[in-house]
């Protein structure tokens, strides 16, 4: 397996930290969005809307998107779970991750996009709506951290694909100056220490 | 089971016509947005984030989340099957249903809130982040007509999950005059009309 990944991009470090949980050796080819080489001709052909990440697999199969790639892995690589043993655990998980994604994720790197210099000679921004994602962002901070006063991870006892995708969305908060604070947030603050110490955060 | 829905949004929409896909009988409880009845103490005992739709089982158990609640049914009620037979279907499905999600019914949904009056006194809005998501889902929709120039439906040659969220993405562009012209995308006005034309699309 092939990933076309950017290091410093939240959404192929979901399926590094995914496969890193599943233990799955892989290859990378980096793409660097700084260097626009995701908007190549070549590199289209893998992706025609230029996102990152694209598994390409032994047989030249192609795979977009985050979550389409860790179900396809999950599949081939059962243990250890991180999607859900039956029915209702995978709705959960399902409905967790898309918290995590459309919540956290999703809002904080519209953040980024709209009012970081990084972005400005390249896109068309919005800092007004970077500023209400921002606020947004805020309020999910204080909902989630009164969610993880009555468990350990975001879909219940275990950690699962919920927290990967939880843990991408915030730690890519940083660069927009967007953080927990332990002092107001103290459950959110001691699920990101507890899902950081894996090693899995590394990859 | 009981959907908590409100029959003017996208995704509640969502649901129903999974559901009548199936042929699942269901009873519903309107939560009108308009009235901000999904704002209330009572409903966000269903959902602290007071999003629709919600599915409450006949044990009292709750699931939030469009997605989730499909890939419940899916699981209780595997026929016909709309979200994949195999390993790799289901992977190419999600990302179908993620690309119809991300790059259609979510930027969709951002030009309503950002430029409709009906949000004006409700959220703080940002008409220009409005008119960079209308920009934006004019350049998917050229990108899907030349994908529908070469398949019957978003994920391959049968009608999915995915046709179900573009449909919703679609139809709710509307309101905010983001419409298909026939004249410069056949393919995606074609795919329209054959899901369009399904008894589910009236759910």
């Amino acid at each position: 397996m092939l990933l076309y990944h950017d290091p410093r991009a939240p959404n192929p470090r979901r399926v590094r930290i995914f496969l890193a949980e599943k233990g799955v050796a892989y290859d990378t080819i980096e793409v660097s969005i700084a260097a626009a080489a995701h908007q190549t001709e070549e590199f289209r052909r893998k992706n025609p809307i230029a996102l990152l990440p694209v598994l390409e697999l032994a047989d030249g199969r192609v795979l977009r998107e985050s979550m389409a790639i860790c179900r396809w892995v999950e599949e081939s690589h059962p243990t250890p779970n991180l999607i859900g043993v039956d029915a209702w655990e995978r709705a959960q998980i399902e409905q967790w991750n898309r918290h995590a994604e459309l919540e956290l994720l999703w809002p904080i790197a519209q953040v980024f996009r709209n009012t970081n210099a990084f972005w400005q000679d390249r896109i068309k921004q919005s800092p007004e709506f970077g500023e209400i994602m921002r606020d947004h962002v805020g309020r999910r901070f204080d909902w989630l951290d009164r969610e993880l006063g009555t468990r350990e991870y975001f879909a219940g006892d275990r950690f699962t694909v919920a927290d990967i995708t939880a843990l991408c969305g915030i730690d890519f908060g940083k660069v927009s100056n967007l953080r927990i604070n332990a002092a107001t947030h103290p459950n959110l603050a001691a699920w990101h220490q507890r899902v950081s110490s894996r090693p899995s955060a590394k990859a």
